[in-house]
């Protein structure tokens, strides 16, 4: 009987993390669509989720504490709820990125972009796809769906790559592009760590599942 | 006894934590010293710590875990290993800023530093203070200590804003310095962020000590 308590506090949980990782994955989309459609009210939205996040952080903390308190989990048990609270770390560093991201959208505001932008929604779209995967594979306890978000880590990590070129180059062609471009710059950045947390978690998984720890982030 | 054995347990688990953050101090001056008089051997130095770093992050875990599952702790006790279990990440944070900031005095390596470094290395003092302080006051569960690391937050911010507006003003005076000047932006902005993870590090503290969830970093 306590084990199907547990059992049932242990889904509850883990639909926290998931509702968590939803609003995380939208917040990353809506701010590089407010950056890139220069929507300043979409930016505002993304504040306003953030705060979502943060509570529902704290309510998973909580959670956790109150689980491992009543029901005393040990051995896998436990480090699923262990698992827990760093994945929910994880996930709220992304939200911060996005908040990182939503605050450039509202200071270039509506000054003509210095190039379309490609590359930053592409990135922000396969960081997304990685979020949602690392945490299936979590709920699942799949090894390999786990892995796979490391795979899609270099595509965001080489896309990070190309566009830090192309914008050191518009910058040295035209000076007037600085202030944009450093800030353009910071937003590749930002997704390239979320894509980073992601694969965080990943790792994760992969610890709890195999007992390896593994560093997808090379 | 029980208890006197979980005192003694959490006290070794602080000793571990206090251990790791000694690195993680040590690790941010080293990175920015490197940078700073463009040593690539202290540079190298820095990749090695962080290995020892993220180690003891993980033996601390386990002690977390440990403790959980054999004194099974409630209430206060809890809370504290919960912390411990948060300051960690924040901690194994701050280390991979401070390998960010290494990367940068590698690349740059022996090229001409476009400006004289510091502000830089003022941030980077007042970065290793908080992270001192955050985990004084964890110790020590000091609520006044944990919150002077808010207001030194406040001056690393305002340092960043102006090492930000400098490095654009020079880029565009002389745009053969923008990819320098970039990466010393990064530079920046991982000193800001070190800092931002120290207060959140003493906010965990005053929840640990209050009960109540601040936020420092406004």
């Amino acid at each position: 009987m306590q084990r199907i308590e547990f059992q049932k506090a242990l889904y509850a949980l883990q639909q926290e993390i998931l509702k968590m990782g939803g609003l995380v994955e939208e917040n990353i989309a809506r701010s590089i669509d407010a950056l890139a459609k220069q929507d300043l009210d979409l930016a505002d939205k993304v504040f306003e989720v953030e705060e979502a996040i943060d509570r529902l952080e704290m309510q998973v903390e909580e959670t956790c504490l109150r689980l491992i308190a009543t029901q005393q989990p040990v051995a896998e048990d436990l480090r699923k709820i262990s698992a827990a609270f760093k994945i929910i770390t994880d996930l709220e560093r992304m939200g911060d990125y996005s908040v990182d991201i939503a605050k450039v959208a509202k200071r270039i505001g509506k000054e003509p972009l210095i190039k379309p932008l490609i590359d930053l929604p592409r990135m922000a779209l396969l960081a997304q796809k990685m979020v949602k995967n690392a945490l299936d594979a979590y709920v699942s306890e799949d090894q390999e769906l786990a892995a796979s978000v490391g795979q899609a880590d270099d595509e965001v990590d080489s896309l990070h790559n190309q566009v830090f070129r192309e914008l050191l180059v518009l910058m040295m062609e035209n000076p007037r592009t600085i202030t944009q471009a450093t800030y353009l710059l910071f937003v590749s950045r930002s997704l390239e760590r979320i894509a980073d947390h992601a694969t965080n978690i990943s790792e994760r998984v992969i610890y709890l599942v195999s007992g390896q720890r593994i560093d997808l982030n090379v």
